[in-house]
């Protein structure tokens, strides 16, 4: 299982959806990143602002790119502000360091990518996004 | 019919991988953007190279700003190559000049947004694009 | 074989030196990217201009994000000069599009990462990077 | 001693994956820079983050353009987080000012360049960085 497929990263984001229904959160828009934090798969849900795509992505990529889920880079952050930001130069400004941005994790602990959920609060999004995660079989590091 | 819905988006998206395999093209990637230029759903079939969102995306995001779908970009670009090359610094270099970059039209010619498509040849892309976004009913400028 | 470990990056790279100097080759600067285009391993021979770990990442960065080696990225410039103008917008750019970028690929096509190589001119840059990749039992698509 | 040798940059890489491994850290990145902040050298560790390069790159990089390492950095920071945040746009966003950046002092104080060092805390990135910095008979200050 060293790769994610387009199958299983669309199935993600159809559950993501469908989680985000069921406990009537706001237009949901999510993104799946592969292990290089390379774009597979995103949707963004009817009523969503049209920016929702930066967001999810940014949220996803920062995982990727430090292997840290978004609540270990929104505790960074608030311990030290400057080292997110400077961390932010790094990366071209393509990092959204709070939660909803979840590591795809095997059952060996590799990265296989990152989920990016973004519309209701940061803790919403990253609850939908990691029933997702899980009812595909993988864990999910958020 | 003025606005694109996720269920479309992913509607075209989905055809027009059906209609690469038809056409036994290359792996595939697919974006759809909506008439503000802003992505609504994307995706890249398993073997394509990682780069593909932001190429998916040039096409697509050049096609809705500029009211222009790809082959006329190309035109342009051949015609009158630093204009297309302002023409990306005013847009931020987002801007990817050849087919595959389509219009989407509805029946009185409103734009609705654009799909873009890559992964074979310009003109490849373009034709398994058109055929998708025929199928759902809009009319396909490329 | 699905993945490159620093142990083989670090012998392409002291290979690609050796051959360099076998072939009496200006000093030579190597990088090794991963299949998601991010760096794991470097060394610029002393002798070198300072910006040679732009030029070598522009060469591999370029090959693993278009799925195209150095030469086909050079013959596309070459045919449609404002296609890979508009490539490097959409990768920041990061695309040097002439031989020296060498894709790394297993024994079934799948790729691994790539090598870039620059310092001599860039068919001597393609040739001692491909001897460098042979000899660690990858096949170099340059 | 004026200017540090490939030779000498790859032992300091290598003696710092050593330490690192002997102290039972996470998975290291560790870049070497001259004294003009060109990279000449980079490893990263199997198992690291893909983006480990950038945040190696950012910690050496600040400590030669400003003649500061590391720990004096984020003490600035901290004094006067503005300041470090300016000196980043002038440095187009290059610079990471946390502890694990450390200068290359010959025994008569003059910079030969920097090493980078990140994966686990920064103050155990500094010490295995400064491990091997002594090992070659030069001064770390970090």
């Amino acid at each position: 299982m060293a790769n994610l497929s387009l199958r299983r990263a669309r199935t993600i984001i159809r559950k993501t959806l469908e989680q985000g229904r069921e406990m009537a959160l706001k237009p949901l828009s999510v993104v799946v990143l592969d292990a290089g934090g390379h774009v597979m798969a995103f949707e963004r849900e009817d009523g969503a602002s049209p920016g929702r795509f930066q967001i999810a992505h940014g949220k996803a990529y920062g995982a990727v790119m430090l292997g840290m889920p978004g609540s270990a880079q929104m505790q960074r952050a608030e311990d030290q502000a400057y080292f997110m930001a400077a961390v932010n130069g790094v990366f071209g400004g393509q990092v959204i360091p709070v939660p909803g941005g979840i590591l795809l994790r095997d059952s060996k602990g590799a990265v296989l990518g990152a989920v990016g959920v973004t519309g209701d609060t940061s803790d919403n999004d990253a609850a939908a996004g990691k029933a997702a995660v899980e009812a595909v079989g993988l864990v999910a590091d958020l």
